[in-house]
């Protein structure tokens, strides 16, 4: 079963990257926005057309504070269509809904396509955003099996990975795996405001990594976060106790018991770190790492990977690191064990050199 | 002043990398370890040949419990040397370095080298390792000038960048830089232990880039962290203390105040990220990203980056962004605002497909 005509609600980031990717695969979505720049700037961009006849599928890709409202009206205003949105916490745009709605409600089904960027807008829309990224569908009791096949189709039909979970299973699982992390490098990145230049200027790339996504919206984490406090707020009270055992056995190292609980932690922190998937989707593949030496000049990095290229291996993970101020950079390439030995023999016979 | 024979002691992953550089640099360091496989190692690598004559430097490269006793032991036995170590700590061992030596400890300077790597061990080691990092130099109010001039020329020569520290600066900037940002990932990526597998297959580039470093080893990072205890102290309370605001605004949403809490420190988080200096040591860059779709297949990102070298535009930053069990790959490059409106238009008349 295919979703017929497509209506997308709301065309900042998410809702012009859904219009883009499904204009690649033919399709041409109708759109909406109350800001008609948006709305204008999302047709220029190719994301669809102005609505013009009555949709199968209303996607609401609004801010998560509006989206319960929005819904309502859409399965208001299209009787005889399904209504799913892409919000990141689902419970209570769920209740809302149904408080909204009433029997209405069985044709609006949540979910939450798991991608993003730091920008928001039509104008950081991308074709590819949803592309093998999870799309999360979250039916409920009442939810119809066609409609629930529907989004499935929306999902497939661009590439993404459709996985039905409940509705408490989505808001447990992301408060887990994207709001606490968000909480956890928001407070690191907080004690830097106290930090003074000479100590910041020996960040190196732990820091970096570790605070990254504090540099993310406010405005926008704070209606996500708030949507979803009943989940956040026992994995805050955990990592709060295991901050607290730490604190405590810093204060006072010489205590017996102190120094294990410090390691425990550590070591329960690789265990962590042991669990998250590799890429492809499944565990780490032990790829192996190369790191080759190169100018800081245009062309130094195309022409390594000219050659590694023309050698026929292909590159699992490239990163770039520039040392700071100087004119060479250091390119660390992650390739499969079973072809790493042959590059670097044909790299360091061919005047590359490998550190 | 140039140091002439130095001598090496410990010929781990720092050792050896030192070790490394300076062979590179046409200086044969003396290099000695308790472990003879490990010497046999890093001498076949190349980083240095057995101790033959008196050093006029010797730098400890030794696991940070023992650094102390090593620096007396090398203080002892070359009563003409200058002795450094390159542990990431300094104060615990500069006064058990004056404890230990009485007056010789003047001869003892501490310094760290800012750079390592996940894995240790000779075999991990790379003559790059301190190539435009700094390197901290921790000198007392007893220290000779030129002991730290010799200590000095070494990282100089090495292509590494001195900084003078005290050693209380030095540490109070590891605790916040290094020491807290370990912490943190061990404490987020303990929680993920209690995870399942369903949740943790949601898991995307924010969580993996906010955990990385708790795969570090717990034995060294346990040494490293008891002996910074003073300075973790502080910062770990204020830590604890804002993610105890986060956990009751979480707790109770709906009292007044606690929206603004979390914003509060949601946005916080944006300043600490804007404090931490940009590549090439200086502030943030406003470079443009632009994100190109690629085959993942051999040579097709070397093809796109000869395309740009040969516009004569140069990389600044680079990311490879594979979709997980896709055929393609998406290139994020950051370029100088200048170049970034000419390499648009040359790669979409050129075929390729900006996103």
């Amino acid at each position: 079963m295919k979703a017929g005509t497509i209506k997308i609600v709301g065309t900042g980031l998410i809702g012009t990257s859904l219009g883009l990717s499904l204009a690649r695969h033919g399709i041409k979505a109708q759109l909406a926005d109350s800001s008609k720049a948006n709305l204008r700037l999302a047709i220029e961009y190719g994301a669809g057309v102005e609505q013009s006849s009555e949709p199968d599928l209303v996607v609401v890709c609004v801010p998560p504070d509006i989206t319960a409202e929005v819904v309502a009206q859409e399965l208001k205003q299209h009787p005889n269509a399904v209504v799913t949105d892409t919000a990141s916490v689902k419970s209570e745009i769920s209740s809302e809904v149904k408080k909204l709605s009433g029997t209405d409600a069985k044709r609006y089904i949540g979910s939450h396509p798991m991608a993003g960027r730091e920008k928001g807008g039509p104008g950081s829309a991308r074709a590819d955003l949803f592309f093998a990224r999870p799309w999360v569908i979250t039916p409920t009791e009442s939810s119809e099996d066609s409609a629930v096949e529907l989004i499935k189709d929306l999902a497939l039909q661009i590439g993404a990975l459709p996985i039905v979970m409940s509705v408490a299973e989505h808001d447990e699982a992301v408060a887990l795996v994207s709001h606490l992390p968000q909480l956890v490098a928001s407070s690191l990145a907080a004690r830097l405001v106290e930090g003074d230049e000479s100590q910041l200027n020996l960040t190196g790339q732990g820091l970096r990594d570790t605070s990254r996504i504090a540099a993310s919206d406010p405005t926008l984490w704070l209606q996500i976060l708030s949507q979803n406090a009943a989940e956040i707020s026992p994995l805050l009270s955990k990592l709060r106790q295991d901050i607290e055992v730490l604190e405590k056995a810093f204060q006072n190292l010489s205590e017996a018991g102190a120094l294990a609980k410090i390691h425990s932690l550590l070591e329960r922190g690789n265990r962590g770190i042991a669990k998250i998937p590799g890429k492809h989707g499944g565990k780490f593949v032990d790829y192996q790492l190369l790191t080759i030496v190169i100018d800081d000049s245009p062309g130094a990095l195309a022409s390594l990977l000219t050659f590694i290229g023309d050698i026929g291996v292909n590159i699992e993970d490239l990163k770039l690191e520039h040392s700071p101020g100087a004119p060479i950079g250091l390119v660390e390439i992650q390739v499969l064990p079973e072809s790493a030995e042959l590059l670097a023999k044909q790299l360091t016979e061919n005047g590359w050199r490998i550190v």
